[in-house]
């Protein structure tokens, strides 16, 4: 019986030895809830025992985030400070990890101007355009991993009385995050060479379309000749060293053909955009693009998200992850997309990985985007698995076969 | 009856309103220890409701301070992020108002190796110089503000029950702020015109010595013929905006000539250095240089401080604070300057306040060290002052007449 101080340190230790994968004499640069000290104080402490050069945390606080939303000026939320730019720009280009801790509060920013979210996401999307580009090619070591907020386990267990919902949480965090495991680390390894063999069968399969078929969706999506299917299990950063980036993690993506998208998709479950809920939300795409959108809730923020720039009307993300996997297993809706993309297929707006493209990571702008790259500020993630899809997968010769079944692997 | 809430309400209204005296459409950098969250957020709500662009956070974490201390290799503390300076110095050159909140740790750092928190403040210190010049001369509005910490609580009472340690820490910080009066703001505006009328009298005085008897104290500090007594009712930006550097401020202050001191000075409070307790020590100065360190505690550190540049072994700064103040009063050792420094006369090693000397603002640095302007990237107040300390003034015309007589004005 492990202890819960002891899954903890186990947490700590996975973060920064398996997550960042930090080496002898590197920077980490944290980004972390004021709310996740504790939490931090212990992965700090690892990662200097790991050998870190330096630890810069970048801190933040949901409540002044929410501050500002309701009493700052408009203009607050044009300007993204430029010194951090270039600041995690240095950082990066010197090799520093990136791990960000996140505690989630879904609904956080529920009845603010959307605009002001869009405002805000847009401003630091741009600031941030050189930095994050060296996330999105894999040439530094990133991860996220989370921690628990009392508004997110009041979300997650409804039912739950308040004195043991921090803890329910966290027991539930360590048990898909297989701290529970003899030896965790030796888990993540297997679990990783499991994910390895998915996307290589995949990659032997080169299909050119796939057909999503559940309740509310008939989509078909047109791949390249040459995507690759990846997994955490593919992360190699420029110097060589794998690194884990989601803390779970159990998709396998590629990229879709921008165009190549047709047809309507449904959501499964709710998705948390900026601390704002949009709920029970159906979109249609006719050649890539979305061209209708329905939602009961948050139709306001979806439809200014789709707005942010022209690639975040278009899918960059296309996830493979069975119904039957450790978080879904859990029967919850976590409202959080890094916890229900590892429990659900799930597709995602804007920025393609150049990585999904063979030869991507040397291309330029140009290059993938004449290979059918979607290129955006935005990367959001959307659910639509759930025990009712199926996907059909068609070969370059045209035959069908199915991929899923009934939300499974077939 | 003004309770617990509402007080704490005045204390951010006075450190937004009278301490930065924040205008409409300014940004108010904020650096803050994490512990202070919650009264961080009541700043934060202020600051927007009183107009402000955009507030920004720089949070510490003080058990991370030491984790780093004992666990980062020496190379981390010969650093310090350039990205941050140029911000500061960004956000200064656009007006921006600056206020910390300290939590004081008064031996946070104990038992670490002194040349560690040396090489670090000496790093920061260079990286920082040209932002603090726009503090050190008053261009831009800053304040100082504190907030209790329990490990500071039982240092002041180590006779109070654990319980009751923070509350009663609160209290007496109220009760010297002058959170307990009427009318907080115009209690502060009365005792700002006293102090004012204080420097006004000793300016007509324009001593040329000053010299200090007490226990262990026998110190001649000579004094330019230019020289300025100063309070923080000068504080004036480069806007004209009136500012309250510190909260709380009893002190009125100038600066001695660099190559002007002779005799011997003897410490009458601890002296926190960066979370290190420098104990019952006596400095001996000859034509302005400490020649000579006693020290019960920490004499190492108080060794390699006046080793950090050329002027950390000058003063920089002399001030009178009467024995009898509201701090003094409260009959506590506060083992933190912003509070000891206003209930006792001090000195400050280190660099001098250029609006000390008139005209300094727009001297050059030639011409201010030709007016025997002390300069560093150091500046650290102790305190000498106690019910036994007499100072005698001696006019240009060599009359002696008594400024101090057991440790109050004559």
């Amino acid at each position: 019986m492990v202890d819960f101080t002891e899954k903890l340190m186990r947490y700590a230790t996975l973060a920064v030895n398996v997550g960042v994968n930090l080496q002898v004499g590197q920077t980490l640069v944290i980004t972390a809830p004021v709310s996740a000290v504790e939490f931090v104080r212990l992965v700090v402490k690892k990662a200097y025992q790991a050998g870190a050069h330096n630890v810069h945390i970048e801190w933040e606080d949901d409540e002044i985030t929410r501050i500002k939303y309701e009493h700052a000026p408009d203009a607050a939320f044009h300007e993204f400070p430029t010194f951090k730019a270039i600041g995690w720009e240095s950082f990066a280009a010197n090799n520093a990890a990136f791990l960000t801790i996140i505690a989630p509060n879904p609904d956080l920013l529920q009845g603010v101007d959307p605009q002001r979210i869009i405002n805000f996401n847009s401003s630091k999307g741009k600031a941030l355009a050189k930095f994050r580009s060296y996330g999105m090619s894999n040439k530094i070591s990133w991860s996220i991993i989370t921690v628990p907020t009392h508004a997110w386990a009041v979300q997650i267990f409804p039912e739950i009385t308040e004195e043991y919902l921090i803890h329910t949480l966290w027991e539930l965090i360590f048990k898909v995050t297989r701290m529970n495991e003899n030896d965790p680390v030796e888990a993540w390894r297997m679990h990783l060479l499991m994910l390895k063999e998915r996307t290589e069968n995949l990659n032997r399969k080169k299909y050119r379309t796939l057909h999503y078929i559940g309740p509310g969706t008939d989509l078909r999506i047109d791949l390249s000749p040459k995507h690759r299917w990846v997994s955490d299990a593919d992360n190699i950063n420029e110097k060589g060293i794998s690194f884990l980036a989601n803390i779970p993690s159990e998709e396998i993506w590629t990229f879709p053909l921008k165009e190549g998208i047709n047809g309507t998709v449904r959501s499964t479950k709710p998705l948390s955009y900026e601390g704002y809920l949009i709920q029970d939300f159906s979109l249609t795409f006719k050649n890539g693009r979305v061209v209708k959108i329905e939602a009961t809730d948050g139709i306001e923020i979806l439809r200014k998200l789709i707005t942010i720039d022209e690639g975040a009307a278009f899918l960059g993300e296309i996830a493979l992850v069975p119904h039957q996997s450790p978080i879904s297993e859990t029967n919850r809706v976590f409202y959080n997309s890094l916890f229900d993309e590892n429990a659900s297929c799930h597709l995602a707006l804007g920025n393609a990985y150049p990585f999904c493209l063979e030869g991507g990571t040397d291309m330029t702008e140009e290059e993938k985007m004449l290979n059918g790259m979607n290129s955006s500020q935005v990367h959001v993630d959307f659910m639509i698995g759930s025990a009712h899809l199926d996907i059909v997968g068609e070969l370059s010769d045209g035959t069908k076969e199915p991929v899923f079944r009934s939300g499974n692997w077939v």
